[in-house]
């Protein structure tokens, strides 16, 4: 008892001496100590206490079945794309972040599928190889894709305009290591600002955009998962995404085709754009 | 962008340079470099990093109106009474933590009444003088006092059984800086085990338990507000509070008085117990 700064913070690490598991200990002591120094630098008063107590529980509330706040907080901090390079293998495509919008699952789609139900934005065919680290395609490998619609927003922010589903795609890789599917271009956008990271960036004069981006999960058994996006090469806030995610090998061209019989082909309208994103998948054990 | 682990760092912490507050641009700033200092320390897997997602969250979800999960996370890592230590006055009365029941409005009581609806557990009287930092009484000062019962539940915890404002009281000093009432001894008890912060301490092999106190948050015009515990001396649990609260100035003995006069004129059974505890309240500025 009458603990002062020093004797508080040793009088906690020692109640996690008896934890059995050494990791679960390792990563309380971690925080412990590291939450420690972070309030002996800031020396909060009660009431700045009270309030980061209702910002983290407003966080929480914040976070549902469609939109996960706390991820948004980890985004903006940085935090998720240092988590996610950390575990990027060097023999993989980079990875990034994973992003508040990945909750509900990807209707099952068939190669050459469209992503969207109706023919608004721009047509854009994507097309890619999954391969193991040495280049050679990796059959029937999953590759979940999501993205926003041309004006910015996931299915999920807005239920009453996009059918559940819309944007998203679960595909399975041909005997040959591809995949392709018909979408259109994704809109740069706004993370969501209606909620408590919204003022964080506000109070902090940070814009909340992110460069436009196509989602992607690709795993193949025996392979480590990447999840990563596919950034467009056009789109403004390439070097002030707002979640610190760009990574310059994966900022992909769209070109544009005008070939009428390869949009007939393809089921597209003409002209159309097409984008080629490979994505490379280290193997689990070596 | 391509941003390594101190690349990303830099940058985040330049994202907030055009901040206009500064104590929020040094606690982002703060918050950024501790919270990158720790990832960089546990590298976490992808996995992990999702489970302290999930954790936060479910803390967030647990956290409402008459619960707050998020006070008891930062009470079982020692964060709450290193704050609340930071922030003691040493010419006040010491304050330790708030505690997480303190989320509804104590019911206005005058001098003398009780905290308790009905005569189970063991009576006691108590009374102290709330004073300024030269002992000098001060008269109208708002003292707001709560107590688990003698089961160790507070009001909110058990709504079906006890009455909304059971073991709770605003007092107003007398004349004389005083204030007095009736209550029962409170139980010792464990902090709520059937959520995230529970889970923690069962990972951890700790015990949940809190020695017996009652929560006063004493306040007058001009001065500083403590917000501190009385103790009971016979509790056990003194010396290993789940919640590193205990200072040692805080803990009061109940006598035993077996006065029947006595217990007449303060309407209470006899024999009862009966502790003094008196707050000091420093001057707000000096």
């Amino acid at each position: 008892m009458d603990l002062d700064e020093n004797a508080a913070l040793e009088a906690v690490l020692a109640s996690f001496a008896d934890t059995p598991d050494d990791r679960t200990r390792q990563i309380l002591e971690a925080i412990t100590r590291h939450l420690h120094a972070l309030v002996r630098e800031l020396r909060p008063s009660q009431r700045e206490w009270e309030q980061a107590i209702a910002y983290l529980t407003e966080v929480g509330h914040r976070s549902d079945g469609t939109r996960q706040e706390f991820v948004m907080l980890s985004d903006v901090l940085g935090v998720s794309t240092v988590v996610e390079t950390m575990n990027s293998d060097p023999l993989s495509t980079p990875g990034t972040v994973l992003g508040p919008f990945h909750q509900t699952e990807s209707p099952r789609r068939e190669l050459g599928d469209s992503l969207v139900g109706d023919s608004s934005g721009v047509a854009c065919a994507v097309s890619g190889t999954v391969t193991d680290e040495d280049g050679k395609p990796l059959a029937a490998a999953s590759v979940d894709v999501w993205q926003c619609n041309e004006h910015g927003f996931y299915d999920v922010q807005e239920p009453a305009v996009q059918a559940a589903g819309n944007g998203r795609g679960a595909f399975t890789t041909d005997a040959n290591g591809q995949f392709w599917f018909n979408t259109v271009v994704p809109s740069h956008y706004p993370i969501p600002t209606d909620g408590p990271v919204g003022r964080l960036l506000a109070a902090s004069r940070r814009h909340p955009y992110r460069p436009a981006h196509i989602h992607f999960i690709a795993a193949s058994p025996g392979h480590q998962t990447v999840t990563t996006h596919a950034f467009v090469a056009e789109s403004p806030y390439l070097d002030s995404d707002a979640v610190f995610a760009v990574k310059s090998a994966l900022i992909i061209g769209l070109a544009e085709c005008s070939d009428p019989a390869e949009a007939a082909r393809l089921r597209l309208p003409s002209p159309f754009r097409r984008a080629q994103f490979d994505i490379r998948l280290a193997r689990r054990e070596r």
